[in-house]
């Protein structure tokens, strides 16, 4: 494939990467880049995440024919919205967000005549974050979620899957709620007991750990303001996945209480299959 | 140091990786290795683990100046025992069990006169367990912590001190208990936490899953059997450190049921201030 402009909101981890990747692959003529401070385009653009940069977010989306937004959940919805309305017809909107089903709700018929959002979800990501940690490969053989809109045209759709394959993606399209709700599971409570195990480690206790602890909480160093931000877009299916795990929690510390061995092997063996499946 | 004879009882990934690194550094003049299979054993010979091997556990032992028991931490105090009537005066026998309190007091005055039980755990290991994942420098940086005895003599602490800076270690001196409700924290709860988040995830989400869960669920993947003799012997601090994680959970369901972006905020904030000093 091959973009005219394409316009990166947000020249973070992700948006960054996106650039990289799009410039090296040619994807599009030109890769523009849009954030709220002149310092983090510039590095942007020495770094090679985009060929140029606006300061003017709307701008910078009005002369895109693809416009992909990488900012945190939360200011999603409005940065659509206020830079669509200077869009030509033809022009294609999305996004990179973890959760999808707020989102999409909120831009549903709210967009001008002709242009079209739809959402994506690179499963892809590091808790290093920025700019610096950038890489052209970020996607290659990883997952991107699509969750396609009954109002779009079939062309916005095959641009966008043919998009992200040509950044080495394979693509999956989801309702944006199902998608959330798996989310939930293999990311966002991972997150929150991951951050719950390393909030209540005492400094006293830092030099008695090693890589399995080190493994087991290394996403919580990921932005704070960002994941509650998640959290609180996906509250309902993480509160969810949370029930869950405190239940099944509980039947491991009745295990661990009674002494019942079998139990106890069970519930043990059950995480190693399917660990084992997942590869390293 | 020099020794005479080591022998390493259990030639799994940590006694594989002691017998390697104890071979490579010339720590000893021989490294003698027993264990329940003759293959086993032939096959650590090959790939240069040990020198040489006996399937007579107490034969192999009463050979040894210093003897380590790299087996299941409720195998350790039966095979200590057994083992240890046949030793000499001065003969000192460890362990790498990752619990300490229940095997210590299980040895205390037990051994014949001379012989000297020290308890060990290094700080390092792997999901990816057997002699064939075996590295001579596994224990390079790592923290051994070793349980001084009141009745042991000083030679035998200051010798087991050296071994283990020799291969690569640090030591540190803790008491029995005081280490395992450490663990409690920075091991086996992360381990018993990431065992409850992979064993609830469907198989219909395996492809939907990423780094970060991968991450938070990798220990997962260790061995169910050695998993639950260690949950078993540190039950009532993984009990204690588990109550201490259920709290901060509901905790965090509060903050996020409530809508409260502040006290969301300030749990994510804690979590990667501490992740954040752990370094990658």
């Amino acid at each position: 494939m091959r973009l005219g402009t394409l316009t990166i909101v947000g020249v973070g981890l992700i948006g960054g990467s996106i650039g990289l990747a799009a410039r090296q692959r040619g994807l599009a003529r030109r890769v523009l880049g849009t954030d709220r401070q002149q310092a983090t385009l510039q590095r942007a653009r020495e770094l090679g995440r985009i060929d140029d940069f606006l300061l003017d977010i709307g701008e910078a989306v009005s002369q895109a024919e693809l416009a992909v937004f990488c900012t945190p959940v939360d200011c999603v919805v409005e940065e659509v919205l206020s830079s669509a309305r200077h869009c030509a017809p033809g022009t294609l909107l999305t996004d990179s967000g973890s959760t999808k089903g707020r989102i999409v709700r909120a831009l549903q018929n709210q967009l001008p005549p002709g242009v079209t959002y739809l959402g994506s979800h690179p499963l892809a990501g590091s808790e290093k974050q920025g700019l610096e940690n950038a890489s052209a490969t970020l996607f290659e053989g990883r997952l991107v979620v699509v969750t396609p809109a009954a109002e779009a045209a079939a062309t916005a759709l095959d641009k966008l899957v043919a998009f992200w394959q040509a950044l080495g993606a394979q693509v999956r399209l989801m309702d944006p709620d199902e998608h959330d709700r798996a989310v939930a599971y293999t990311s966002h409570l991972p997150h929150l007991v991951a951050a719950n195990l390393a909030g209540l480690l005492p400094p006293a206790l830092y030099d008695l750990t090693a890589g399995g602890f080190r493994d087991t909480t290394r996403v919580a160093a990921g932005d704070p303001a960002l994941w509650a931000a998640i959290f609180e877009h996906n509250r309902d299916a993480v509160l969810g996945a949370m029930n869950e795990f405190q239940q099944r929690l509980e039947h491991f510390r009745q295990a661990l209480q009674s002494d019942t061995r079998t139990e106890l092997l069970s519930l043990l063996t059950q995480a190693k299959k399917v660990r084992d499946v997942l590869g390293s």
